[in-house]
This record gives structure tokens, C-alpha cells and sequence, in this order.
């Protein structure tokens, strides 16, 4: 069972992720949790290029995320599918996508292509969309302060992302009210999982 | 003026780079001499995970190098050609496309459609071709009794690929016979260039 949760920031995303791990350990459900950018050696060393590169260019960033994203799927992700493990994600494809294509507006189907080929077409089985509004997103962020109103857009434009990328991928999505309290949110998981 | 040097390993690429700009310098013709992966703060973070990573996989390896050339153009190419100056870089493209494409065999269309997306569709106006033939190649490496069969196959795969380039970007590549002398060689690049 391959798992991804994703929303936007302030969607309790890492929190979830947390729980529905004690949860599957608790059950004896052998698992991995792991996240994006990241998730191996090599693809944090990416990771530390993308959030720490003043001046980076956006198509490097964008490659830079397909090439953390490669690693992590042939290194950490597939290898534990086939030992039979479950695998837990906060974020995957469809961050990249709602970001990359609708935040910064590059072409959707060349970026899902480059993504096809990035991840080795290997799609989680269920995608929890962690939906909430932008207002609420803002409201959660620890310095709301710095945030201009070309940010708002910018998140406006993300929120829509996922929004679309819900239906377009339906037979994956799972859509969760996350406005809900984290324990309803997390019992909503639950539920969809089936344990 | 944008120019690539470029060939198989041994070809004597770093040489002439050198010989080029010192000659360029000589004459006060304003350039920068660059190499790839590489070139700027970024692209250099970028080229250690390249040539240090034990385990990168082969996607990953192809993304890494593009997102290098991305940062290498938009930042350090780009900018020094709007301000008039001569380019030449040690490597760029066509050794992507020779090692990868020909060299480990992935989809010469696709890499070429990811190069044009990294590279801004940004291409030499005149490419030199180093040609050697892959004895002279393996005679010139410092350590030939390391390189395996399965090396030499791989290096007569990227050979085949230069040779194609060459013929399939005719318009900007020039072919010179690298088993000639340095000097030999050098005088021909700047026949070519005509300075």
C-alpha cells in the first residue's frame, strides 16, 4: 500500500503523516514513512540544494525536484513496496505538480511527462488531499506576517492545483476536510483505509 | 561567439579550452571559459552529488545534469553573451546527449526535448569535435588497466553519438582530427573561428 498526503501548507499534512504511522505500528503493519524532497542520502543532499540555493533558477528547481524524486522512488520507496511494506509519503507528484505547473505556470503535460519518467510511473494507490482554504492556510503559518499578496495568489493558484489534480486523478484521491479538528481528520483516514 | 569543445575522454577538451581562452586573452577578446557540470556556485553543489554519489540512479544522474545546465545558462552563459562576451565551455549538450542517449541508452527524442527545456533552447554557434577514435582514447586515460569490456562498449556507444551529432547538428559542428599534435589541433580551431 503506497500512501501520499498532500495539500498545502498549513493542511497538517506532517502531523497526519506522524500519526497514521504510530497508528500502522501500533497495528503491527510494517511501514515506512518518508517525505519530499527527500526520503535518501542523496536526495536530501538535493533537498539541501532546493531550500538553501539563493538565486536558483526555476527550471533547475523543478529538475532538481524530479531528480530528488527519481532517487527517492528506485532507492527508498519501490524497494519497500516489494519487501512488501506499506510506504507513507508527505508529498509526492502531486505537489510538484499543483507547484510547479500551477504555482509558477509551467506547462502541465510536459511536467507530468517529465514526472511519468522521473517516478518510474509509480503512483501511489491512495492520495489523501488534505483540503482547506487559503484563509485557513494563511492563518496557520507561523509568520503571516511576511506574507505578501503575491504569496496569496501564488497559494490561490496551488490550492486550485489540487483542486484539479483531485478530479483528474479521482481513482487515487481521497479528499479530507482538513478545516475538521486533526482527530476527525485522522479518523476520516481511517476510515478510508479500511483499519 | 558561443562555443563548445567537445569528445570522448582523451580528446584533449581541457587543453584547448585553455589554449583558447589564453589566445582570446592575448587578443583582448572579452569571454569566460566554463565547463559542465558546473560553472556557477549552484551547478558546482549540483556536480559533487554528480561525481561523489555511490548509488545515484541512472533518471536521477539525467535529471542532475540537467538542472546543472539550467543553472550554468540562465546564470553565468546567458548573462555573459547579453553582455557581449565569447563563451566556451568544456562540455555541454552533445556530451549529455552522447553519454546518456547513446552511451546508456535512453530515448534520444525525450533527452533532447528535457535538453532544449534545460538549456533555453541556448545552442553554440560553432561546437568542435574532437574526434578520436576510442584506442587513442582508452591509450591517452591515466589508469587503462581499470577500464573493463563492458567500458569499452560503452565507450564506442558515445562515440557512435558524437559521430551522429556531428552529422545531425551539422550546422554548428565542426569535426577536428584530435590525433593530430596540440598545436595542430589548435591551429585548426582558430582557422575555423578566423582570429
Amino acid at each position: 500500500m503506497f500512501i501520499s498526503i498532500e495539500g498545502i501548507d498549513g493542511c497538517g499534512k506532517t502531523t497526519l503523516c506522524n500519526k497514521l504511522s504510530e497508528y500502522l505500528t501500533k497495528k503491527n503493519i510494517d511501514h515506512i514513512k518518508t517525505l519530499e524532497p527527500g526520503g535518501t542520502l542523496i536526495a536530501n543532499q538535493i533537498r539541501e540544494i532546493l531550500l538553501h540555493s539563493e538565486g536558483l533558477d526555476l527550471k533547475s528547481e523543478i529538475l532538481l525536484f524530479l531528480a530528488a524524486r527519481a532517487q527517492h522512488v528506485s532507492e527508498l520507496i519501490k524497494p519497500a513496496l516489494d519487501e512488501g511494506k506499506w510506504v507513507i509519503t508527505d508529498r509526492y507528484s502531486d505537489s510538484f505538480l499543483a507547484y510547479q505547473a500551477y504555482g509558477r505556470g509551467f506547462d502541465f503535460d510536459f511536467l507530468n511527462k517529465l514526472n511519468n519518467f522521473a517516478c518510474y510511473n509509480l503512483y501511489p494507490d491512495k492520495t489523501f488531499y488534505l483540503k482547506i482554504d487559503v484563509k485557513t492556510s494563511l492563518a496557520r503559518q507561523t509568520d503571516p506576517d511576511r506574507i505578501s499578496s503575491s504569496d496569496v495568489d501564488f497559494y490561490k493558484r496551488i490550492k486550485l492545483g489540487f483542486d484539479e489534480l483531485s478530479q483528474k486523478f479521482s481513482d487515487r484521491f481521497e479528499i479530507i476536510d482538513a478545516t475538521q479538528s486533526i482527530e476527525k481528520v485522522f479518523q476520516d483516514i481511517l476510515k478510508e483505509l479500511n483499519i
